[in-house]
C-alpha cells in the first residue's frame, strides 16, 4: 500500500481543476455540434419540448423553432422526473423520433442521459448529449460521457456553486472529451416568486475562469413563460453564447413543464427582440 | 376590547399590499428626483462612491460620473456597517459634503438614511432618501420616511422575498408617499463566487406586479468590479429603469466596498456600451 | 482631513469583534434578568404570547406559563409585521399590561424595541431588551440599547451569518452594556416545509466563538406548533442556555403567530420532556 | 397516440408519494440489517471511515467503533468525489476489506453505490446500500437498487426539500424494496461556518410525513469535528432513530474528510453522552 498512498498523496495536490481553466486556453474553445459552432460571435439558440411526446408533437414543434431560428432541436427522452408516477420518457423511441426531426428539419439534436448504461445508445441517435442538472455530480456517468467523442451539454446543478461545476467539467476533459458546453439553469435559494433564481452572475464568472461555452437556459431557470423573453435579452445580454428554450407547439397540452414552455408565436416574437440585443453587445444570432 | 378585537380583525382581512399593486395603476409610476424622470422610457443612471469621505473625493467623482453621464449622485453620510469598529461615515457633515457637490454639478443627491431620528435631516439635504437592504423591514423608519415628501430609494433586502418587498413598499405608501423606487441589490444564496447573488429576475417580476419603478445595483449585487459593467448591461437588458452604480475617483483608497468600485474611465466606457444596449430594448439612457 | 483618515486607517485594522469573543472571557457570561441567571447551569425557560393582546390574554397565559415553570414572560408591545395592515402591537398600553402581568406572577418580562426613539420607555418597564431578527443589523437601536443598563436578548437575523451576528452583539458591548444573551431563531434557506430552518449548529459554534449565553427560538425557527416540543429538547441536548417559547392561552383566536403557539397543556407536557434531557446533559431547568 | 396520451394522463394524477406516506404504515417500518432493528425503540449507530483506504486502517477503525458501541461499519468504496484527481476509492478491493472486516468484528455493513453498474456488485458484499446526497435524484440508480433486496440507506440531497426526498424514496418502495431509511445529512445554505447546515427539523417533519426510519449524519452535516458530537445529541433528543457518524483510527492521516472524522476515544466518549439522551427520550442505544 505504501506505493499507492504515496500515488494517491501526489494526486490529492493536484485537485484543482485544470483542464476547464481559462488559464489552459486563453483564446476560448468553440464547440461544433453538427456544423454549428458554439463559443464564436454567434449565438446560438436551442429549442424544442422538453419532453419528446409523439412524432406530431416533435416535427412540428420543430418546424416552427426552425422557422423562428433556432439552430439546435432539444427534446428529451428519456426524463429525470421527481415522482415515479410522472411521465419518464419515451425512451428509445422518442430518440427515434427526434432523429426522424432532424432530417426533416436540418437542426441538430441534444438529448438528455442519465445513465450510464444509457450513454452509446444516446450518442447514436443524438448530436450533443445533455447531462441535466440532477446529474452534474453523478461522477460515472461525467466519465462514461466524456469518455464519447460527442459534443456535451452539462448543465449545472441547481446547487452547485461554480467551482463545483467547474470540477464537474473537468471530469469531462479529463476522460479526453474537450466538446463542452455549460449552462446556467437556475440555483435554488429561498426566493419562490420564480421556479429556481436564474444566476446571470454565473455567466461573466464562468466567462473569467473557463474557456468553456456558456448558455443559459431561462425556461428552467423561472419556470414561468411570461419572463422567458426578458431573461433570454439579459442572458445575451451579460455575454451567453446561446440559449435553451423550452417551446411546444400546443404548451397547454405539454405532459412536462408546459407553463415555462413557449407558444412559438412567442418565441418569434423573442428571437426578433434578441436579434437586437445580440447586436448591441457586437454579436449575431447563427442562422441555419 | 370587543370592539378593539373587532377593528383588528376586520384589519387582518387585508393584509395584502393594494397600493403598491400594478392593478392600482396599470400605467405605471414615473419618479421625479429633482426634474430627473424614473420609470419613463428613459433609463437613469446614479452614480458615485459608497461613503462621502472627504470634500476632494466626492467633488472629483461627482465631477466624473456627470461628465461619463450619470444624473443623480449617490453617496453615504450615514452608513451601517457590519463591525462597530468600521468607517461608520461621517454624518452631518457627509450631507454638507453632498449639497455642495449637487451645487458644482447639477447632480440630483440619493442618500441613505438608517435612524428614525435623522429623517429629517437626510431630507433637508438629500434630493432622494434611500432606505437600504439591511432596513428594508425597519417599520418605523419606512413609516418616518414615508410621511415625507422626499422621493424614496428602497432597496429591496438581501434575505427578502418579492412578496416582502412589496409590503415593505406599502408602508411607504400608506403613508401617503407615493415617490418610491425599488432597487434589486442582491440576495444571499450559497453561491460564493459573488457577494451575494443579483437577482434579475426580480426586475420583471416586479414590473409585473407593481407599478413603481425597478432599478438595479450592480456594484453591491456582485461585489466585484469586473462584473459590474456586463451585469449592468444585463439589467437594461432585463427592463431596469435605472442603475445604481459604485463610482470612486481612487478606488484603492476607498473606504468601503473598494473593490465594487469602478474607476472613473471604467464608467465611462460602461456608459457607451449601456447605451446600445438600452437603444435595443427601445430605450434611452437620460441626459442631464 | 490627513489627521481623521489615520485615525480610520487605525480602526480598519481592528474590524473583528473582540469583547464578544470567547477568549476575552473564557469562563463565559451569566446575565442576570430581575435575578434569573442565564448562562450557569441552569436552563432559563421565557415564554408567552406572540403579541399583548389584552389584559385577560396576557395575564391567563402568564400565569400558565409560571405554573409550567417559565421564568420570564415574553409578549410584544410593539410588533414588526410584514404589512402595514397587520396588527402593529398595543404600544405602551401593552407595555403597561406587561408591567402588571409581572406582578401577577413575579415572572420578569422581556419585550421587543423597533425604534430608536422606543428604547426609553421598553427599558422602563420591561426587565430585558429584545431586539427582533429584522433589526439586527439596525445599527442605530443596536448602539441606543446598547446604552441602556438592562439585559439584552439580541436574535440572530434570519439571513444573518454567525460573523454578521457576532459583529452585532459587539456593537452593544461595544456601548457598555456586556448583559447580552444571544437567540438562534431560525434561518432562511429554501426548504418550505418548515417557516425557517432552526439552525441548532448554531448553539456549539457560538459556544466555541463567544462567552455570551445562548437561546433558541423554536416557535420562530419551525412556524409549527407540533414540532416545537421536539425542537426544544433538542437545543437543550445540543446545549442551549434557554428556550422563547409561544404560548397562547387560546392559540386559536391569537392575532399573531397562533398556529405556532403552544396550548398550555402542551407547554405542561413539553416542560416535563425538557427536565429530562436537560438532565441527560447535566443540566436543570431554572425554578422562580 | 390517444391511448397512450390517456394512460399518462391518469398517472399524471396520482403524482403523490403514497408508498412511504405515514398514513400507509401508521406504525412505522422496521428496517432490518443483518439482524440489527433500525426504526424500533433502539438507536442504532453507524460508524466508520469516510472511505475504506486500507486493510489496516479499516480493521482498526472497525474494531474501535464496535468497541465502542457501534452496530453498523460504514466505509465507502466507491466515493464521489468533487475533483477527478481526488482518491475516487478502492472499488472493488474496498468491497472484499469490508467483507473482512465484517467477519473480524461482526459488524453489519453499509457501503454507497453511485452507477447502476455497481449495484449488484456492491449488494453482493454490503448489508446495506447506500445511495449518497449527490445521487438523491440519480433516478435509474434509485430504480435499480430498489430491486434489489437490499436494505438502502437513501441520504438526504444537500439541496432536496422534503417532498423531493419523499418522491425519491417512492421510487425505490415503488420497485418493490421496503427497507428503506432516510438519512438527514446537511443541506445547503448562506451560512459557512459550517460545511453545510444539519438541518434537525427534519427529523420530526419526515417522522409525521412518513413511517421510513430517520437517522442523521452529523459529521457530513458539520464538516467539523468538534460539532459532531453535540450534534449527535440532539439528533437523538429529536427523535433519530439511529446516526452515522465518521470515525477514523488516525483522521490527521484521512485520504478524505479528516476534519471531520472523530478519533476513537472521542466516539467512545460521545457514546456515553449519547446513552443519558437516548433514555431521557424513553429510548437505549442497540448494543450488538
Amino acid at each position: 500500500m505504501e506505493t499507492d498512498s504515496c500515488r494517491i498523496d501526489t494526486k490529492i495536490k493536484t485537485d484543482d481543476p485544470e483542464l476547464v481553466s481559462r488559464s489552459s486556453r486563453p483564446e476560448g474553445t468553440i464547440v461544433e455540434v453538427n456544423g454549428v459552432k458554439i463559443g464564436g460571435k454567434e449565438v446560438v439558440i436551442m429549442a424544442g419540448p422538453c419532453a419528446v411526446e409523439s412524432e406530431e408533437q416533435l416535427s412540428e414543434t420543430a418546424l416552427r423553432v426552425r422557422a423562428g431560428g433556432a439552430s439546435i432541436l432539444r427534446g428529451g427522452a428519456f426524463k429525470p422526473r421527481t415522482s415515479p408516477y410522472s411521465f419518464q420518457g419515451l425512451g428509445k423511441e422518442g430518440l427515434e423520433m427526434l432523429e426522424r426531426a432532424r432530417t426533416l428539419t436540418g437542426l441538430a439534436v441534444v438529448s438528455e442521459v442519465m445513465d450510464t448504461r444509457q450513454v452509446q445508445t444516446v450518442a447514436r441517435y443524438a448530436d450533443m448529449l445533455q447531462i441535466g442538472s440532477r446529474n452534474m455530480q453523478n461522477f460515472p456517468l461525467l466519465k462514461e460521457a466524456g469518455r464519447t467523442s460527442k459534443p456535451i451539454l452539462l448543465k449545472r446543478g441547481m446547487m452547485a456553486t461554480i467551482d463545483e461545476y467547474l470540477h464537474a467539467a473537468e471530469y469531462l476533459l479529463s476522460q479526453g472529451n474537450t466538446q463542452v458546453v455549460l449552462c446556467e439553469r437556475g440555483i435554488r435559494t429561498f426566493e419562490s416568486s420564480t421556479r429556481y433564481t436564474l444566476d446571470l452572475n454565473a455567466i461573466p464568472v464562468l466567462k473569467q475562469r473557463t474557456h468553456l461555452p456558456v448558455i443559459v437556459d431561462p425556461s428552467h431557470g423561472t419556470g414561468i413563460r411570461s419572463l422567458v423573453p426578458t431573461m433570454a435579452r439579459a442572458s445575451i445580454a451579460a455575454g451567453a453564447d446561446g440559449l435553451l428554450i423550452e417551446v411546444h407547439y400546443r404548451p397547454d397540452e405539454a405532459l412536462c413543464d408546459g407553463s415555462q414552455s413557449l407558444y412559438p408565436e412567442e418565441f418569434d416574437r423573442m428571437m426578433t427582440g434578441l436579434r437586437k440585443v445580440a447586436e448591441a453587445v457586437d454579436r449575431s444570432i447563427h442562422v441555419l
